[in-house]
């Protein structure tokens, strides 16, 4: 039996980060595959963990070799998931979780129409904005930009599995999760008919 | 707002045809779309309204320019649902309810990648053996080779939004409604945000 590859995305401050990091927290039956990019390390982020942080150079030789799952551009970074790993956990029968940008997300659906995406939105434009506001990485130029490329995210709406609002985060994380276990009961459920003697 | 393309489908015996006809009496606002066929108009008939009446060549020169949705041939004549009406009907804000085989369910997600497609699936092989045998439509030949048939569109099953149980009846036409208004009550909480002014 083949393993799910769920991906959680969602516009940029609606927090698919913190959601992702709880829910791989309490789901250890849920393995991650690392993100590759060129923007610079935070503090508090850990290569190989946060990210694999690459220079430009290697990311394009990789985009050019044919390595990269999905990738995108934001903010004038290059950011990819490297194909080399999820095939094979997939084959291997474990489910693997992708936290991307909504760009990325729909690059992957193409390569695999099965993968379940789940779109996490916020509960209002304003509210999201003063997510960005206070998270205080950004001028008020580019909060301005990401409020527009949220709206063009949005309107892809449509393409995603399920939509998910996190207003609460606690109860943003237990839907997930749910949605996870309901996912991985249907694939139960499906295989024992398959297999069901008659 | 565009509407929202809903397809229900499932194995022969899963009861899709009883589940759609009793979701359709309970929810006006969900609109089947007009077919296409090759079968010569009867009286009392109005084109456009019971059916749209196409010649041979017209319908056959659909299918090869893959206007067609779903066809299927009955007494020597076809039967399908042309792509244009649906589209209409969904860029006039209408949803829309299509039933049918998950062969045509499958082929109508890649032209509609964005259709909400339910897959309705019984109990157990068993049930489902009971249920065809009950009905009294096949031979027992014919009934081995659903179940084949069956087992096959299984497999598909991740290629489908949502995979819903039908062992109850009443039960499973809750579900399939429940579903519905929640995939609209998401277009609706994403057209809130997308017009929200910030």
């Amino acid at each position: 039996m083949k393993g799910i590859l769920f991906v959680l995305s969602g516009p940029s401050g609606t927090g698919k980060g913190t959601v992702c990091k709880e829910v791989l927290n309490r789901e250890d039956a849920l393995t991650i595959s690392i993100s590759a990019t060129t923007r610079e390390k935070r503090v508090g982020e850990v290569d190989g963990e946060t990210y694999h942080y690459v220079t430009k150079d290697d990311f394009e030789a990789m985009i050019d070799r044919g390595e990269m799952l999905e990738y995108a551009t934001y903010n004038g970074n290059y950011y990819g998931t490297p194909k080399a790993g999820v095939e094979t956990l997939l084959n291997e029968g474990k489910d693997v979780m992708l936290e991307i940008e909504p760009q990325g997300a729909l690059q992957v659906k193409k390569l695999f129409p099965e993968a379940v995406l789940m779109f996490l939105v916020p509960p209002s434009m304003s509210e999201l904005k003063n997510r960005l506001v206070t998270r205080g990485r950004e001028s008020a130029e580019e909060i301005a930009e990401r409020i527009n490329t949220a709206k063009w995210e949005l309107e892809q709406a449509d393409k995603y599995t399920v939509i998910i609002e996190n207003d609460d985060f606690e109860e943003c994380v237990k839907t997930v999760l749910d949605y996870i276990s309901q996912k991985r009961s249907d694939r139960a459920a499906i295989d024992r008919l398959i297999n069901e003697k008659v």
